[in-house]
């Protein structure tokens, strides 16, 4: 199979690195366009982001050399690429317009950015969790007039680390009623230069802007229901969120108390569901997609931030710690890799589903 | 007034340290006894701790030539210190018998430690909280026969940031029903030497070790009311406790929903509360005593834990984002200083509420 | 003694609040005029630093209240005060523009800034270095035909942990040759918001803009000379400095390794040396001298910057290890706080120098 | 090829848990026998590092069945493995006689203990700096009539970072009179526990027990040559280390600053030299040889602790920084990764090109 031609928009900055990094020999993308703001425009890639490449992994030979293109000529991409990832940092309004865009012209985009995520015929999407959203891209395509564009959308790194376990339970016929969670993020959430060291060493911010509404809100869409052309929240459940910024470099981490509407399964039970979890990722064999997605730790004292952030290439969720909760049923502890599964990572297993799909 | 001779038991390993430098200068008492294991017995302190003294400040000079006792011979104490602080560090069992037996010799003491905790003719004291539990000391010298003796204990240093926040609300009238706490806690809280430093950078850990049975456990005692001579803990109350490791020298944060049972105050209402907040301890103006003893945060961000740690001398409970919950009524974050107010600060504030009231 | 009213310009920055800070209860000083950038000239001293207060402790009442000036508009601050702290973050250009002003309007000024460090007819003191440069004031005021204005600087954060000891070494009579030192400096020197905690967390930064040659050159100039209405630096000895950012909040540490020049002294003349060390600033008792000036610490294993930063008020040096050097003639290494010793309080004790010699 | 059986000796510790880590999936080796102190004797290795595996990776599949034998029992290692990596933790008597008993048993032993760094007839090995010097093996045989068995020893973790950069210099035809270098250590070279969080976290400690006399003395023996069957260090070099610890989980770094003997290179010349360093593990391709050897980076703030520890696989030299310095003739800085290239990994590729020489 060739490879297909796709583009980052947004490539010099710390979530488009990301991409340029984790798309390095991907067996299906290859990054043969890349585009910034206007002053990184006709630059080669490896100048545009001289003194601010902030991977441990030097930038790829191949991509080194790439002009960079302005991300606002979206003519430019025409050609250039079958697909492109948006990685771009500017006010919400002109992120939509940006992307809508490159769909208008043909290009399915996939998303970091928070600007669609409540766009009512975009897709959010966590592929382990609500594959069959996809669906909506049809509605998408018929309400815009594209043919071959697209804009799906990947949810905010906070809530990878807890919605694909309590998926699980509700797939497997468990309906909840609340969650509450505490989250302890990693300092590269707030991407480059996010908190100052100042801030953070020998510190804790009880604090995330705009993170807690995020975290309550996102999950109920992605767990809801495609029904006459749109989503219909699963407004059953309730969550709260409290959101603590940490110093960690990568990986977030969520402490879940959860309670169960009707009936409520076996700690056996619930561990027999995430150790036997599989999805459409999985089933597919997407090149991104982590088998098993969930990881249970049977230790005591885990996971933990540092030592579990990268299972399963970064794109794994490690759970462990399931107990009884004396207040609501069950108590874990969930962590993800913020900007693997919960960014860049995450984006492209969106792309690898659509691809399989047909939709791209 | 003659300052009170005290002792510290323990007094070389990181609890005894913490005794030895707030008790500097202290107005009611003068440390005039120390000891510890047979090991250091013999030397002088500054000799015993050499090589292991954790303190930023230096040994205080009258300290530094004390010769430090056998702990295990009690007699030694006599007519040496007329109140003991415990900060031994040996199995439950030995603890709880030689506390006794400094007690049975006629010296108070006041604990650090854990093992007489759950004794029923023990009181557990937060002294803004419980001061009235002090009362169990006459049931405990009849119990026990003792004259000037008794054992006061200070509860874990997990709850200091939750529990009086939540008191000042239950004084008030408002009763609650349910809290569900993620505590974020310093590596001092482990003690000496805790956690390696290959575990806490860029790391947490989700775990620790009987943290969250004390978490949720000894409030209700200390909410409790005396009856019949012992203690009934307020099992009205639901706590569950998420404990956490995270890489700060000093402060313990907690992230707590809070559901009322009856009926609930307005959010002016809780702040009005909490800042008005004032207790047995501010009135009797104990020298320890944090006033205000609850110092509300208006800011989006805080409490920090390096930023608020010290507040009132490390004796105040800084709070902030009051806020309401998804799931329970309200949420707050809290912030004390574990080894502080949680820990040898506490019991120094619980011993001056004792000769307040004349029990030593 | 009434106090003398001071002022602080660019209060509303780091530094600035460090100044603030510090001069609480200051027996000399007392804060009267502060001064910003014109988009917080007219605010409230509270208001224009809401959310960016770095400060544990929280902004002083007194200063609260303060209305801020425009900087710019040196004629607002006549009458209101005597003199003026800058802690201005402009273009060099701008600063020496602005501190001329300040001066030429018949404030002193004493400054942060590195804009005047090689202004010739500037002195540039670590009071207990060089407290006679304070002499080329006069021949300042006689060339610029100020009468009570005049500026003064202190030198480089870097500097602090090993001028100090080394100066002690040559005013005994020993000629130093070459110093080799490495530093590693904390992440407050860089100011707010300095290095992103990503660049930080388990991590070291080889490099510091601009910081080495600071390193090197400027302590030249304090041993230096004054001759003909001039400072001739000492050129006799040679520095290299190799400066290093490191994840700690506060405290600047140097592993320095010195070669004297014709005869070297014993390691117990060199202990006995720094131990006996006093100058101009303890001997005329002014308010922020650290007494001792220089903290000798016989363990192996200090000074160590989070325990031995503090000393003095964050004004003493702390020094330790000192040992045999197979290449040159001895090692050691120093300790001092960058942003008390090293920025606002070392400022503040030239303040009380010149205030004593009569010269503000 | 079949794989040689191999062993690692104290395989359940820090560094032998690196052994296992790195030597999966070896083209050339294969863990089949795994020894520790008695009390972990008997069980399955998974079993006796339960609660206490510190790797991010899990324990290979094939390693956790294996049944840890004791130690001190050599003859159960006959027939189980041709090759031992030493990595216990005793006495350096108990060391040195344990290694000598594995060998003796005919077992070559390759070790990163510093036991026998000293011993004359058991070369010191860097792989890219002395390749030659396992010569010495041939008179050690004789010495002790062994016929296979042989001890061969890696170097401490400190010196990695400056011995290859100043070798590749020396070997160009550049001597070197002077070298002083300050280290900043990473806190795994301490092992576990090593130092505590609380020493850690916002500090620096500027001293290791005994690192400072290894990493002066070390690279004299390395750079010595063979002469009448041992080596003669070349103590034409003077070398003075400062070091100390700092909050970093792995990689050392090394400031340092070098004096040439007769003639100097030009900085041209040494960055030529640098970027086209090979040696005899490059030349052997060996499968853990780093190519390039040495990586210079040119960016003005690299190398990076975090950015560029992983290099190479971490068997790879970072080097950056090359300048003049003012008091020897010039400076850089390097790194390395303390527990790859300074621990396991050194000794894995010590103990290729002992087979690449037909020494195993």
């Amino acid at each position: 199979m060739d490879r297909i031609k796709v583009g980052v928009i947004g490539a010099t900055g710390m979530v488009g690195q990301n991409y340029i990094r984790l798309l390095k020999n991907h067996p299906w993308f290859d990054v043969a366009y890349v585009a910034a703001s206007p002053k990184s425009a006709g630059k080669k890639y490896a100048d545009a982001v001289a003194g601010r490449w902030l991977m441990a992994d030097p930038i790829p030979e191949r991509i080194r050399n790439l002009v960079v293109e302005d991300a606002n000529l979206v003519e430019s991409a025409k050609g250039k690429c079958a697909l492109a990832f948006s990685a771009v940092e500017l006010d919400k309004d002109s992120v939509r317009k940006l992307e809508e865009e490159y769909a208008q012209s043909g290009i399915p985009v996939v998303s970091n950015n928070s600007a669609h995520r409540s766009t009512p015929d975009v897709p959010m999407i966590i592929p382990e969790v609500n594959p069959g959203h996809t669906e909506l891209i049809r509605i998408q395509r018929k309400n815009r007039a594209w043919e071959k564009g697209l804009i799906a959308v990947k949810p905010n790194c906070s809530i990878q680390s807890y919605v694909t376990p309590l998926f699980a339970l509700i797939e497997a016929g468990y309906r909840i009623q609340s969650v509450i969670v505490t989250t302890l993020q990693a300092v590269s959430g707030a991407g480059f230069p996010g908190p100052a060291s100042l801030q953070m060493i020998d510190n804790i911010i009880p604090y995330i802007k705009g993170e807690e509404e995020k975290s309550e809100l996102e999950p109920l869409r992605i767990l809801g229901r495609l029904q006459d052309g749109r989503i219909i929240p699963d407004d059953s459940i309730q969550i709260s969120a409290h959101c603590n910024r940490v110093p960690v470099i990568d990986g977030h981490m969520a402490c879940v108390s959860v309670k169960f509407r009707d009936q409520k399964p076996q700690i056996e039970e619930i561990l027999k569901i995430w150790k036997g979890f599989s999805s459409e990722p999985q089933r597919l064999k997407l090149p991104s997609a982590p088998d098993p997605a969930i990881i249970y730790r049977d230790e005591l004292d885990r996971p933990q931030t540092r030592m579990d952030r990268d299972a399963g290439a970064g794109m794994a969720v490690s759970v462990g710690r399931l107990r009884q909760c004396p207040v609501f049923d069950y108590r874990f502890v969930g962590l993800s890799h913020n900007t693997v599964r919960g960014a860049a990572g995450g984006a492209i297993l969106t792309a690898e589903l659509l691809k399989a799909k047909g939709m791209v």
